[in-house]
């Protein structure tokens, strides 16, 4: 049972502002309502004593109904949805727009429109909402101009035009929906509801969904990691590129999160991320009615050599692999198959192929378990009939474990055998590399689905002591920190070299006898950029030199910049970069889903070769070390052209340390470690966090320190 | 006019082997030729009188015929040809199979046939060919299913299946050919022969092909680079994966080129490549139809926020821009539309829009000389008809000097405008993302319409000596060669540092006294391929200490391998490795492309990142410099970090000579110059070749020596 069933299966439906007035949105819904709907539609207007035949009620309090269908003007949408709470409706669909997608007003509308339904607890959609359908009962709650044919699809869009497009393209084709919502403005439920609710229903087999934005990151990633255990989530992201964000900032005011943060987030929540409309559909058509694949070894069955090379290159495009057949299954192929045919993957029946062999071959191959998917293709000959041929698929494939897809080449003729094939929840394509890509789209689900979740990673550490480091700020004419905050990576467990910041050549002198060999020196100032270019770093300095080093330092930081705050310099243990390697762990805040985590190797590797890689705090452990392994600089770590491999568990629990700061800290803006020295592996601790660069949001740190 | 004429128009079409037996391939070409060919159709066959009602002749020297198809059995295919040879018929069609892809025999068969081509001079298609088609006269000498509509694509496939699937396609689409060809076997004429006939054939708007592989790549290139000039090429390269070439191989027996080289080759030639079936032809449709963008920035125009929002996105992926309007646009656009309408692009005409609002922003949008081409993207609505659409667009179409594309989002409803609009030339998709991709390959033709093709670098150099330097590997047990072959860069005016290969310490030392500052040395041997790893090599040797280090290194290569041979030491000037970047220049021999260049970033940057570039030799001044400009890496040529820039110049320079040198000397199979030292720029020689390795023939050594 879903959160959301008297939303999407209520006994009545009211439609608040219900008109017979022509080109009217409240004709329009109380139409489409009364046309298919099972239960009662109750058309609520003081104008009317009955809308289109049915009985008109003058208020919501006199509809007895389950959910409200808002589609009075702007004006008095509010009051209309406070006479939905008063009435005891708890389901309000808001159709009317005129709110945050149209500005000031518009926005302040929005907020009370939120407060009241919190006030009443009202699971509501919208505004500015195309409405809501929903199939075993014929509800179609919207003023669309068609109902969704039965299905197994649930559907959200961020767009109502979208919804139009999406079923009249599907009502052509055959393709059915359990439900159907328009998020509009989402002022109260968005995806996340919707991903919840469907997760928990049977009648959902596969979630689709159009998406500008995502609300609040971090719980869509836990409710689509529950819901894709065992109902996949497919999903168009719109916005990617710049150009792309801009537009959906005009068209729906979504607040630009960065790309990079939802490619991680909905990799990281399970979502399969769509680019276009076909690849939203063959996505969801396969998942929804073929098995999942054992493997990723595909077999290919074709009376056509060149498609069939072109369906082989598909199958490397799409990661997948060329199944490597049994020695039984080539030779029961040799014996059955002319000597022309090639009985090796992709096998080729040849042209003068008829329904047999190829039903034969289908079947010798189905049978090979190290077969985990098949692709049947077939270009016309003289002999092939592709209906008698589309039958021959639906039988071997009912008795197959793997799943099969089809690919019929042709025009006309293939018409009604692909809609058969369809029918039989066999996907069926002209191209070869659909074909085979939708059979890539059931691996990729297994691996969502068969994902175990870690917790974060959880480290004892002192918070109070991060805390009185960040508070720095307070005294601070920017919101910014440096090294003067490294003990901020202590208090969090993070290696870090000895050293201190000093204020005088003598303790200076005293920190740099305490640390074993020669160290670093560097002027502490937030108003001294580029500390390297002033002379305001020396590396590799003999504990008799330090004194002098200390004074020499401040003299040069004076000179270059009279007016800059010194907070002194800091003597630092040398670390040696000769055996390490150096890498950057990076955060910063994204508006939607909180603080995103960035590694990558240091210098070149992040700034010129932008071979970096995000993930959504917080992170568990396989998530961390993911993240060393995925760069494609990732063998460096591991020890490539001959150099020791450093201690990448380190890194590893570096990374699960600061995502836990991070997630602590919402007043941590941004944070890098650069560079974080990767050592090799020896006792203790082998990285070493070299420098740290930091912005801090004041007020966030009064409010979420507890 | 193109070179093949005869073969594409001819008057008489002999049939040789012509019957009526039910299911013969002999019975299929007579009956699609008489069927719908203008000219004279004339059946060969010693044993009818008359085949399908038509007169049979008793040989080809009675047939009178401009074109002969051969459809005998294999064993008899030759005498056939010969026949075909002493009547004068020059244009041959061979469908007959059984020759190359067979095995032996087949193979020998095939040799023998392409011998007697030569003899007689003859323009031979196939054999295993599925036959050819003109549209034009009506001609359908091929035994598959169906004849093609008219129209001005003309198209070439390696796969006879390919044909048939393509073509029924096409004719359900309304899309037509001006010529087709099955290439079969290629024995004689193979893709270039097309490509230049069609570059000279005004029937012929765009050219299409399915390739396996190309015969000969340097000649494709010359040929695809003049014919693209005014004919645009599309081509799917199958066999693109480790997992495709080898099924082409089983295939075709096409031997498998590296995909690099494709890359590369097919580049250079200005082929538009794509990867699937609906690509080739949606390039090819538009190819075809609409005039080419003077810009790549693109105004969309829409009654669907959401839709143009993945339009915009598709515009970003695709390297194309969104169009900025100008003030005077904007103006018109707020003016025209209503208060919540978008007036920027993308243009939202919102849902209310009816036709007249959507032509006029249409109309104001096409008048902006920003905008390079038009999307035209439209969801249902209560107000808006399809057809009226697809007039207005069509309309504001024929006025316009920039391209248009549509998307019709829906179903049945957008079919029947759909087709209107793909009659009037004007492509029309559902998907936002294929209109949008469909524009960009205008603007990729439009950039290789524009190239202008450059002549290979070319210097002077002493090829005499660099001969010499070669045939050092006559007297080796390997075909190797190693630093003893750095005077084969002298020779071609590579810059080397200064050095010699010496065999006692006091040459040593007198070479290390004409160098300045200290020297490199290292152990010259073709059986020690780890010098360091055995104390082979010293860096920064004092001139004092050459001698020993001379009888040093000989003392451990002497205990390290006992029996290798030695051929002395190099003592080599010191390069600064601090101040220069270290790159690759390579080059291996492509059985199908020959000689192709790489260039990458030393160590790490090839190795590791795989961050590497190629280009099919001879290059020209401006393809070595983008191979320096299209590397990841690039920056870090161009001074990344604070450091100096390097004599890019220089690089480019060493890349033509190379060029020159593996061109001149196809017994060179391999080659690398790593590292190739770039240095800052400064006067003389800014790059050093360090080290060389290559792999020489020694019998095309011999061969191709003047």
């Amino acid at each position: 049972m879903g959160t959301l069933n008297e939303l999407f299966d209520p006994d009545r439906v009211a439609v608040v502002g219900a008109t017979a007035r022509a080109g009217a949105v409240g004709r329009a819904v109380t139409s489409n309502l009364l046309d298919d709907f099972d239960g009662e539609t109750v058309p609520v207007n003081p104008n009317y004593d009955e809308v289109l035949g049915t009985p008109c009620v003058g208020s919501i309090d006199e509809a007895d109904a389950d959910v409200a269908v808002v589609v009075v003007p702007p004006s008095i949408v509010l009051d209309a949805i406070e006479a939905c709470g008063e009435a005891g409706v708890r389901n309000v669909v808001v159709i009317t727009a005129g709110f945050g997608e149209t500005g000031e007003e518009g926005a302040t509308r929005e907020t009370r429109l939120a407060e009241l339904a919190d006030e009443y607890d009202l699971d509501l959609v919208g505004p500015n909402s195309l409405g809501v359908m929903s199939t075993p009962s014929g509800m179609n709650a919207t003023f669309g101009p068609e109902n969704a044919l039965p299905g197994g699809l649930s559907f959200m869009s961020q767009s109502g035009a979208f919804v139009t497009a999406v079923l009249d393209w599907a009502n052509d084709h055959g393709v059915g929906f359990k439900d159907v919502v328009s998020l509009g403005n989402k002022a109260v439920l968005d995806e996340t509801d919707f991903v919840e609710h469907w997760g928990d229903d049977d009648g959902t087999d596969v979630i689709i969904g159009y998406l500008e934005g995502i609300e609040d990151g971090r719980e869509f990633i836990e409710a689509a990691r529950e819901t894709t255990e065992d109902t996949p989530i497919v999903a168009v992201k719109s916005g990617r590129t710049n150009a792309g964000a801009q537009a959906a900032s005009s068209h729906t005011g979504t607040l630009a999160g960065s790309e990079k943060a939802y490619e991680a987030g909905l990799d990281q929540a399970g979502v399969i991320r769509a680019e276009s409309v076909d690849e939203l559909f063959d996505a969801a058509g396969i998942l929804g009615s073929q098995p999942l694949p054992d493997t990723d070894a595909v077999a290919i069955v074709t009376n056509a050599g060149g498609p069939g090379v072109m369906a082989t290159d598909a199958v490397g495009d799409a990661d997948l692999e060329m199944a490597s057949f049994s020695g039984e299954t080539t030779a029961r192929l040799r014996e059955s198959m002319p000597d022309e045919a090639n009985v090796h993957n992709p096998v080729d029946v040849i042209g003068d192929a008829d329904i047999d062999r190829f039903r034969e071959a289908l079947e010798i191959v189905a049978a090979d378990e190290n077969v985990g998917a098949a692709l049947v293709l077939a270009a016309p000959t003289a002999v092939i009939d592709f209906d008698d041929l589309a039958d021959a698929i639906s039988e071997v494939s009912d008795g197959m474990a793997a799943p099969v897809a089809a690919c019929l080449m042709g025009g006309d003729r293939t018409r009604e055998p692909k809609r058969r094939l369809q029918e039989e929840g066999i996907p069926c394509y002209f191209d070869p590399a659909r074909g085979i890509e939708s059979l890539a789209t059931l691996g990729r689900y297994r691996d969502i689905r068969d994902r175990e979740y870690a917790d974060p990673m959880s480290f004892d550490v002192d918070r109070e002591r991060a805390h009185e480091v960040l508070s720095a700020v307070h005294d601070r004419d920017d919101n910014r920190l440096g090294v003067e905050a490294m003990a901020l990576l202590d208090a969090y467990g993070i290696p870090t070299p000895a050293g201190e910041i000093v204020d005088s050549p003598e303790r200076a002198s005293e920190v740099a006898a305490g640390i074993d060999g020669e160290v670093v020196m560097k002027i502490v100032s937030p108003d001294i950029l580029h500390k390297s270019d002033i002379g305001g770093v020396a590396v590799g300095v003999a504990d008799a030199d330090v004194a002098d080093t200390y004074e020499d330092l401040i003299t040069r930081a004076r000179n270059y910049q009279p007016n800059a705050t010194l907070l002194g310099v800091q003597v630092q243990e040398l670390v040696d970069l000769d055996d390490g390697v150096e890498t950057i762990v990076g955060m910063n805040r994204d508006p939607q889903f909180g603080p995103l985590l960035m590694f990558g190797l240091g210098g070149i590797f992040v700034e010129v070769m932008e071979d970096t890689t995000f993930r959504v705090a917080p992170v568990s452990e396989p998530e961390a070390r993911e993240m060393t392994e995925e760069i494609r600089s990732a063998p460096l770590l591991r020890g490539a052209r001959g150099r020791d491999p450093v201690d990448v568990d380190a890194v590893v629990d570096t990374i699960g340390r600061l995502s836990q700061l991070v997630t602590d800290f919402p007043a941590i803006l941004e944070l890098d470690i650069n560079p974080l020295v990767a050592l090799p592996d020896a006792d203790g601790a082998n990285a070493a966090a070299v420098d740290v660069r930091l912005t801090v949001d004041p007020e966030e740190l009064d409010r979420t320190h507890d």
